[in-house]
């Protein structure tokens, strides 16, 4: 019994109490005893439970027990009263010589109060979990989950369901966590009595607590309020407005359905958690305080936002139409009708010509218990794609959040080409069942640089699942992490493979071909308007040589970090071949770009992979830079489709990875299973 | 071996490469290999060490060995090189029929570094514990501390020593933690290398970093650099406007002293924890940023403020001097040259006639294992007295820290009256070995009432170390929790006794009073401004006696919350016969107040107790209430001294410790051997 209160009894006087099943009441009975007392007798009806401490020594039944300076009186109820007052327990006080002294007489009430949530985390509102109050990580873990409502139910004046206080549409409650209050007992309260839920300040700022108008119905599904959408009326109950308000006491056995909201996603002075509390309240007089007698306290998680890898099946594919990106969108078009999933092109009124669909947003989602949607978060970066995902993501069911830079300096960096996920791994025992998510960054000993802001990277940290890991990207001079990395699924070892650009494995292709008698092969055959150039000819230029000795030592730095944060092998990894070239930026350092298409930056669709078509040298009319992609690929059973990315976005220093964006199926692991 | 870097080698030249000790070099033996390279074989100096991944087959020792698609050779030193690439090893590949097809050639230079701290806790900055980077709480655990640099060196023009980012006084570095660059190599490190501290954004807004500009000797003794004054330039490394800045390399065996200074307690946006980072970097051509290629990291943890309970030792006691309270200034003066502590006096020109002591301030300390220093907490009351923390107790190994209420209002809650600290406790097996801090608020149901500042509460609950426990104060007209409870020292059950007021044993003992014929005693007998009251009228006041029922049952739902949160029973509870009076404020709730002087706010000093002279009714010429404290706690082996606080305390509402202050020992335990 957690809740035990200390209780007044004057005798020579009738006290009425009102007393929670699993509470116990404790009495001193020496401090308002009549003087003189020596010994005390105590009688109840039998719906009253009682035990004194110390426990008296060995006496009859029914002669009086020995007062001592402590005694205390402990009483429960374990059953609900059916009317005010049905209940009673007296305690008679006698002298030296066993004379009654006075009589103290309790009339009570009982009521059974409990404030239910789904803390075992089934999507079912159990009974008064043991486990309700506190929150723990786990398969064996407990603690109810919350989403913030960041999706709209509206299509017209849109904006997320959180920003506004109200309830208007009954599919709104779905993306709440329904919280139950349970009462038993009498009709009424007894005079005076009052229930209030109640939060901290500090909690107000992340939740929100709505409850139905109605009387709730005598049934553990969730599903069967919803869908009675007779339910209309969502009276506000708590906001950083109001902290504390008093709720219906609705008599008998009643339980009323309250609806709690997510205000805000965790971040770096918010961990996730908030408390919901319902007290019972006594009346002591006018002007004076009501004492709170009972309080029950649940505790929930804000679920985190979850970021998909490319070893998760899509769902849709996220493109833009421009004006001069005709043969690529054909080639997507293609691959994804051959893949079978859905294609969705963004067109130009609402691109106004910014075709770079993965910088501007990254797709999440957010899981609990009783729904699941997905969420996009919209980049600072804020290119003339910036209306995008709220004007044509945010929705029923899509959620949408966002963070902006307030006294930070956007950089390319903030692209969310530089943000990526990991598939599952495990590192020296530690899983990661959800992945990590993948930063790029200055150096951390850099003294100038780029980076990616503050805002974005705690609020990645904060998260939690996804423990981020952060690699060095801004020796790109776009400064995006998918310029020289990406994720393949394989059937084998670890589920994937990592692949890296390899400027070593790009000279020693070139070699290759030059050494088998293609030295005069030409790179970029075929383009038009590209000067062409042979193999000998690359071989032979000593700066790009070293320029890519530079750039392999770049990656080489991320391979490093990512072997040690992500756990793979050498053998997990394999070197794609590219090179790349720098270029001197005004009164800046020098950075590097793609020498010809970078095929890592690819699109991953299930097996189907679409790789920027690197317009290699040919050999018995076949492009060698395809060929060896084909050769390392298709051996893990992929499929790849070189699609023509060069005019509209290789010349823009961009790939199909930085032009496309993919929705994913969620992962089958829930969060909340995590070991943290 | 945690660090491993991927090294790329050309064939046909000679790569520089430098090694740190106890991290490994990978050298993907493919990936630069001459064309059709089939075998390989690797020689080297003994300074080197090498291994095969995957190892070989069994082969003769001289004969090459198959070359794989993913051969790499593990390169690690054991011993810093006394001179630049003192050390060699060479990789010879061969073709189908053993045939050589090209060498490559490392020179190799090795170099020990570490950056070392008193991760063990032991006041000495052992040689690279394996433990350094991480943080662990307990006995078992590791991690350095560090401390708010928070007093002041200076006694002239002073501030807070964080306040300033230089250091002018040697005696500072003893408020710093000591950090050690250990380096052992050649003379100079190979040209372009350097060696760059480096701390993130987020950590330099808690902690600075300086180090001595002469060269470090070798000792393992903090204290010998540290006594050694000759040392007077001490530049800054890493503050919130350089995060990262190059380190001289000492060359041959050499250690350089870092002092870290912290700057912030922990509060909610900070944990505490902060990392520092060395990073050996390589050059690698002109505008290109220089490469990290080995960094060592150190944790360490801020020490938290923490408060001292009533069973500590004093050690000084505060009390203010105004122009009316010389009769309680002697009473104290007595008490204090009595128990053999040392009284200070604040004198009207400092307190203008401010006398409460004990609510602009509220004394702690910070602990670590080479520096200890009390800190007062100054409150955001700021009544008359403010400017005493400051000017008169912030010092030399004298700290000062206070938080600001932003946009909140301050209320009589925010006195430290209201602010106190429970002794060490166990509760249902959980120790808090440091005790609980306990705080007064508004109920957490009130729509109304007051509070306790956000930030204090904050900046309490951030500490960790003393979780704090919220009573119900705002019953009280002044609101301070020492005006119903105190802890005293005991020497069975738990080590002390919690005092709480109790009009229930006042009426108790009253109407003893009146049954043993002293119905005609008189309250603030010998009081010639007060009008006397006979106990027969007191107990006659049905309002007075329905009023302290009020003030009874808002203490016993304190007295749960301590029982359950500080694990008590009933026996560690006495009760205290004192009366309290409700008044109403305009437009407000009626409030209590004591009847008489209220006994249980008293000034503990070890086993003396000084007592507010409560003025009782008297039997046989001694008060009544004096009779019945020294009857309660005598038994403890306390000594009661009653202190007349009437009319220039008791009168304004405070009692002897709303008056007073006291400055206690430390703890004996350690607050990072606590068990989180």
């Amino acid at each position: 019994m957690s809740h035990s209160r200390t209780l007044r009894v004057d005798y020579e006087k009738t006290t009425r109490v009102l007393c929670v099943v699993g509470s116990e009441l404790n009495v001193n009975l020496n401090r308002t005893a009549p003087l003189s007392s020596r010994f005390f007798s105590v009688k109840c009806t039998s719906s009253v439970q009682y035990r004194i401490n110390p426990p008296p020594q060995e006496t009859s039944h029914l002669s009086p027990i020995p007062l001592s300076d402590n005694s205390v009186l402990v009483i429960s109820m374990k059953h609900a009263s059916q009317y005010e007052n049905d209940s009673k327990l007296s305690v008679q006080y006698y002298g030296e010589k066993k004379d009654v002294l006075g009589r103290a007489v309790l009339h009570l009430t009982a009521v059974e109060i409990s404030l239910d949530v789904d803390a075992d985390r089934d999507g079912i509102v159990e009974h008064n979990n043991p486990d309700k109050g506190s929150w723990k990580w786990g398969p064996d873990g407990h603690g109810a989950i919350l989403l913030v409502n960041c999706d709209s139910e509206r299509t017209y004046l849109k904006k997320p369901d959180h920003e506004q206080t109200s309830i208007t549409r009954v599919s709104d409650l779905k993306d709440m966590s329904v919280m139950v209050l349970r009462t038993k007992g009498p009709a009424k309260l007894p005079e005076g009595y009052k229930l209030t839920m109640h939060i901290s300040q500090g909690d107000a700022e992340s939740v929100r607590v709505f409850r139905t108008r109605s009387p709730g119905v005598m049934n553990n599904s969730i599903s069967y309020t919803l869908f009675n959408a007779f339910v209309r009326d969502f009276p506000l109950v708590l906001s950083s407005e109001v902290l504390s308000q008093e709720v219906p006491y609705l008599g008998g056995e009643a339980e009323m359905n309250f609806y709690v909201e997510g205000l805000r996603f965790p971040d770096r002075d918010f961990d996730g958690l908030i408390s919901i509390n319902l007290s019972l309240l006594e009346p002591i007089g006018e002007a004076l305080p009501e004492t709170p007698i009972f309080t029950d306290k649940v505790m929930l998680r804000v679920a985190p936002w979850i970021m998909t890898p490319n070893t998760l099946q899509p769902l849709e594919v996220f493109v833009c139409s421009t004006s001069d990106n005709y043969t690529f969108l054909n080639g997507m078009r293609n691959l994804v009708a051959k893949s079978g999933y859905k294609l969705n092109i963004c067109h130009e009124y609402m691109n106004r010509g910014d075709r770079w669909m993965q910088d501007e947003l990254e797709f999440g989602y957010i899981d609990s218990p009783h729904q699941r949607f997905p969420v996009v978060l919209d980049s600072p970066r804020d290119g003339k794609l910036q209306n995008f995902p709220y004007e044509e993501l945010l929705g029923p069911n899509f959620g949408y959040v966002t963070r902006t830079a307030e006294n930070e300096e956007v950089s390319s960096l903030d692209s969310f080409g530089n943000l990526e996920v990991s598939p599952p791994v495990t590192v020296n025992g530690k899983k990661y069942p959800l992945g990590r998510i993948i930063i790029g960054v200055a150096f951390p000993t850099a003294t100038k640089g780029r980076n990616m802001t503050k805002v974005v990277q705690e609020f990645l940290f904060a998260q939690k699942v996804q423990e981020p890991v952060a690699l060095f990207s801004d020796w790109l001079l776009v400064g995006h992490v998918d310029e020289f990395m990406t994720f393949v699924p394989a059937s084998d070892r670890k589920g994937f493979r990592l692949l890296l650009a390899s400027p070593d494995a790009g000279y020693k292709l070139f070699r290759g071909l030059q050494n088998d008698g293609h030295g005069q092969a030409k790179m970029f055959d075929g383009l038009k308007d590209e000067e062409q150039i042979t193999v000998d000819e690359i071989l032979n230029d000593e700066i790009l040589q070293s320029h890519n000795n530079y750039v392999q030592s770049c990656i080489d730095w991320n391979r490093d970090v990512l072997k040690r944060e992500l756990g793979l092998d050498d053998d997990d990894i394999i070197d794609m071949p590219i090179l790349f070239k720098l270029v001197e930026e005004m009164g800046s350092e020098s950075r590097a770009v793609a020498y010809y298409p970078d095929m890592v930056n690819m699109i991953v669709l299930g097996k189907n992979l679409g790789i920027p078509k690197p317009f290699g040298p040919k050999v018995n009319g076949r492009c060698a830079l395809e060929a060896e992609m084909c050769s390392l690929l298709e051996g893990l059973g992929l499929r790849c489709t070189f699609i023509d990315d060069f005019a509209s976005y290789h010349k823009l220093l961009g790939e199909v990875h930085c032009g496309s964006n993919v929705r994913r199926q969620p992962f089958d692991f829930k969060w909340w299973n995590l070991e943290m």
